[in-house]
């Protein structure tokens, strides 16, 4: 049986068009990146499992990790995920480095999914931090995201980006209805969930957390908070109605909670206006995020478009992450943005330009063979300029040599004849008669 | 116990003075590879390992590969080179693209090494394949490897590549010495190592392999060619002294045998002159390169200097890498280069730029809170024009500015004061009051 020419499943393979396409995302990533001052970094490939483990807890680990034990008894895992990696190098470094550290990295990642739209096996991830730099760094990702997909050509039309706050989340769960740990997260879970199920089945869930009707009520108007005014209505009426012995999971008081818990989430909101991306931010009391090492802001960028009503990518802000290192804490806002969904979005709304054909500057071919030592050196010297040059070796008639260059995208076509050198604009379609010195030394 | 901050054996983390390292020359080889019409493409991470062992047998199977079973009882590999993937994509679109097919690649890959100089578990490796275009791709290739060396400063004072061609060496060992395969493998490894041992066990080795003292002078005859010279003088002599009928592996005559095993050797030693790429090129008898797949030129780069005296990369002609997908022959010839050993000439040789700080266009900072909003709105401003700007977020002393400054390569820095809006120029040290309008708008 001859070998499968398929790629392994939930895998790409990259032909040149494809390639293009995925350069041209990661040069805009880079590009973006750089304005902001962002430094590029990678880890390997492979890390020790330990390190999903102490990040993640077992879910992770055992669900969608490619984990394998090497041949000198090491547990093992393809990287699934980005954040483990940088926590490991800042910890290196982060001593020794003038802070806020903007990082930024495009790592694939390999998760084992059962592959469909929006998600392989096999991706590749931008991902952003800064560390050290407290509420302005949670703005300035923020800005970065906006840009990065304004340098696409998307605009407020096209996506808009989703924010939340975990310390208002948890002032909501812990403090005002009150829960532990444990059913928090399935609150968590729930919010999650809560536009895939009819109100009704949602009313059930709700109430098979809690057998109080005014704790499930405050969860159902957390829930359906639509706006920073609906926010600012609902703390009132909170405060107007509870008092401070009712926040028992805050054993500080009402006005300690408020400015610990519910203060950061309109602080950040007037430096989202402030920074001039007010119009591309809306609160979602959706937006939870629910990895545990989360521990501020949290978002998500949606696309709009209707047909593809789903997140680009998220991220938010994290207190702890040194600290399964023995490190000091150091505050962090990092965002991943997965490239998969983001070709999704960008073909969605017909931003990506056309990759089919490679670009050249110049196709260099003789018709006969007298002609081939000159060709040749023609493309050399073309190429000592930095043009990008096809040398269409050997040589052959006018009609193949046409029909060879419409498969590519090329500026000039020179061929050498038996008595000339000619050169086509591929772009006007005229054609002139050159010396070589003329072709060669820029001389035209 | 703290969790490890080390990477996993044998791979690294690149921390942004590496990376910006790694995306130098990776840039270096995507200009090289477009500048002769090179498109680039990229395959999976992990590929099924039946790929590896149609190509390699068992050998590199046990030995280097990563190697484990998926969840869905998959035997996969990561990759530890990149010629199968490049081979079975080929395999897929070969037959509606133009030829000849010019791709390149630089891909993470791994094998399970010990770690040492040179050679690490995890590293990249640029790749650069010709399809379809026979001897010709055989000197382009060439080419385009000394165009890649040379656009990182190297000279042939630096490198130079050596060159064989299997036919020429499957004349020696099968036309001349006479051996049938299994043993012509031993003579392969025996080349391979003869630098490394003094002449008399070698002498001593090649007679334990064949016991006719003129078929094992026959063979140091062949080690000892140092040039083309000397190989156009051996072949003279061996035809001056066999008859036809010694030529017993080639089931034709001896025409015929220099025609099909000899010429090639001699033909693309014309045009590597005729390219002007002589001065690089070199014969080297030693230069066999073990793999199977290789059917005419092979080469490897070398470093010269005495201290680094290592290869850098290594390529040859194939003309079956399709027959495992059960398609047509189709030729070929590749290169591939190692970042690793490539860092290691560039270091050697003083090559490499200084990437210890980042660059950036402007830092933007303010003195005092009352500063910041505008501060801020500089630096949103000239990100607009595509600049590179860090924003000094919050506000500092001076003192504290300039020596945060001294750790990047900043061109400008621009203060808000109190008062006005100041401009240094980092390079000629001195400073300037501009206004908003002036700074943003790019009219100074």
């Amino acid at each position: 049986m001859a070998l499968s020419k398929s790629p392994y499943r939930g895998t790409r393979d990259f032909f040149p068009k494809d390639m293009r396409g995925r350069n041209y995302i990661f040069k805009k990533m880079s590009e973006a990146s750089e304005r902001f001052a962002y430094e590029p970094y990678d880890g390997p490939m492979l890390e020790e499992v330990d390190l999903y483990r102490a990040k993640s807890g077992d879910e992770l680990i055992n669900d969608q990790i490619y984990s394998f034990t090497d041949r000198g008894e090491r547990e093992v895992a393809i990287r699934p995920e980005m954040t483990p990696t940088v926590a490991r190098m800042v910890a290196q470094v982060h001593r020794e480095l003038p802070k806020p550290i903007r990082w930024f990295s495009i790592p694939n990642l390999m998760r084992y999914e059962k592959p469909q739209r929006g998600r392989l096996r096999e991706f590749w991830q931008y991902n952003a931090d800064i560390f050290g730099a407290g509420q302005e760094g949670e703005v300035e990702i923020l800005q970065l995201a906006v840009e990065l997909m304004k340098s696409f050509g998307a605009t407020g039309d096209h996506f808009e980006i989703l924010v939340n706050d975990r310390r208002f989340v948890d002032f909501v769960f812990e403090g005002l209805i009150g829960l532990e740990p444990g059913p928090t997260k399935k609150l968590y879970k729930l919010v999650d969930a809560k536009n895939k199920m009819p109100p009704e089945k949602f009313a059930a869930e709700v109430r098979s957390l809690t057998e109080d009707e005014g704790k499930a009520k405050t969860f159902e108007a957390f829930v359906n908070l639509a706006s920073m005014a609906d926010v600012r209505r609902f703390v009132d009426a909170v405060f107007a109605d509870v008092s401070v012995s009712d926040l028992h999971h805050f054993k500080s008081s009402a006005p300690v909670a408020v400015s610990s818990h519910v203060t950061p989430l309109f602080k950040i909101f007037e430096k989202i206006e402030a920074a001039g991306i007010g119009d591309y931010v809306r609160f979602d009391p959706s937006i939870v995020r629910g990895l545990d090492y989360y521990t501020g802001l949290v978002f998500e960028i949606f696309d709009k478009h209707p047909e593809n009503r789903r997140a680009i990518a998220g991220g938010g802000a994290y207190a702890n992450l040194l600290q399964i290192f023995d490190e000091a804490a150091l505050e962090g806002v990092g965002m991943g943005l997965g490239e998969v969904p983001l070709t999704d979005f960008l073909v969605t709304h017909n931003l990506l330009p056309d990759f089919s054909k490679p670009e050249l500057d110049y196709l260099v071919a003789a018709f006969n063979p007298e002609g081939e030592a000159t060709a040749a050196e023609i493309a050399t010297k073309l190429r000592r300029q930095g043009l990008k040059v096809e040398h269409y070796l050997g040589s052959a008639k006018p009609k193949k040599i046409f029909n060879y260059s419409d498969r590519k995208n090329i500026k000039y076509l020179v061929f050498v004849t038996e008595t000339e050198l000619k050169l086509r604009d591929m772009a006007t379609r005229t054609e002139t008669t050159v010396t070589l010195q003329e072709l060669t030394e820029g001389k035209r």
